[in-house]
């Protein structure tokens, strides 16, 4: 099954054209640069690349949150976009969960965070055993020092836009966190293509007008302030 | 050091920009199509999507080898005629060691494979110690049976072109053979700029004129036929 599929939930935005869990092609870019500047036009140089066509595409995919308020309405609105006209079926799939599918056939456990503000970070945790990934908990948006707490000393492969916050401010209490590699540090399409993959194949996807984000939090400047003392 | 390299040594190709070890972009396609033929809008485009110029480039990188004889030329021929004009250096490398160096974080000992034909494929293997990788041997071409009784029984991920080709002739004789995940599996201009980056660091890129691509052997159809009995 060939899907198109977007991340675009912090600053770096990426899309992937994947056939089955085999990449066919991914662009990837962390430059600070607008979503809604850069993602159509990289889906649009990501296909002319290959040769493909939008007709050619089965079904379309998006990390549908937690993550940026602005960042996930791009994604999902450009997702909505592409598949109306068609009618082909979308997917909206966990952003970390999209991340910790990056890190495929590490053995350790891994801890997905992005920075929710206020002191708090959207977080899962996941472990790939046997080459299938068991999820060690619901995403949800909680204290850093709550999640201090819970990791304690176990090890842990920090992987978001989060990790090198995470890692700064508990590595003192928590001496097993790890920071992934680079290149892998961040969400990207193809781990949303493989989160959303069998979901699709099991003919679980919606119509445009039904994608929708899954905000865990409401937006952060609509909060009430914390009082002045 | 923002660099950009290429890889183009086998059917997938790739570009990167890279900052230091941060990756700021990054295009991958395995579609079949022509290197000739994608590889510099493959460039063009990911550096329009990221707002960048060639001007701000202070380095390339390129795979130059082992690998196809075209794709080699193709990658390495790319890379002489964007760094001639600015005399900007460039740095060829291993393209077994940026398969590896894909792969981070990985406990496993790698044996990055890449199909040679006429029953061998170039190989190198490798391991991951805290953070620095170790080669365990230098690039050669050998014959398919010599690297699995080498291999015998010991736990190995294939990264590769030659992967598969690896896994099935083999696994019956060397059962801890493991794929690389298949997002992962193939060498990517990101490999090849972290292998370039000490290099060019330390000032040891040449110019346009001295690179070269790097053959382990004389190309397939130049070696006479084995003779009919």
């Amino acid at each position: 099954m060939k899907i198109l599929s977007f991340e675009s939930s912090a600053v770096s935005a990426s899309v992937a054209l994947t056939d089955g869990v085999r990449l066919v092609a991914q662009s990837f870019q962390n430059c600070g640069l607008t979503h809604s500047r850069t993602l159509l036009p990289m889906a649009e140089a990501l296909l002319n690349c290959c040769g493909y066509t939008l007709e050619q595409i089965e079904g379309f995919a998006v990390a549908a949150g937690p993550g940026s308020f602005t960042g996930l309405r791009i994604g999902v609105a450009t997702v909505k976009g592409l598949s109306l006209p068609s009618g082909k079926p979308c997917m909206g799939v966990s952003t970390l969960e999209a991340m910790a599918r990056g890190l495929e056939g590490f053995s350790e456990n891994l801890c997905c965070v992005m920075d929710a503000r206020g002191g708090q970070v959207y977080n899962a945790r996941f472990r790939w055993e046997n080459g299938v990934l068991h999820r060690l908990c619901d995403d949800r948006a909680i204290d850093l020092q709550a999640l201090g707490a819970e990791i304690g000393e176990t090890t842990q492969i920090l992987v978001g836009d989060g990790a090198d916050l995470c890692y700064t401010r508990l590595i003192k209490s928590c001496p097993g966190l790890r920071l992934a590699p680079p290149h892998l540090r961040f969400a990207t399409a193809y781990g949303v293509a493989m989160a959303a993959l069998p979901h699709l194949l099991q003919g679980k996807g919606v119509g445009a007008q039904e994608l929708d984000v899954r905000y865990l939090r409401p937006p952060y400047v609509a909060q009430p302030r914390p009082q002045k003392p």
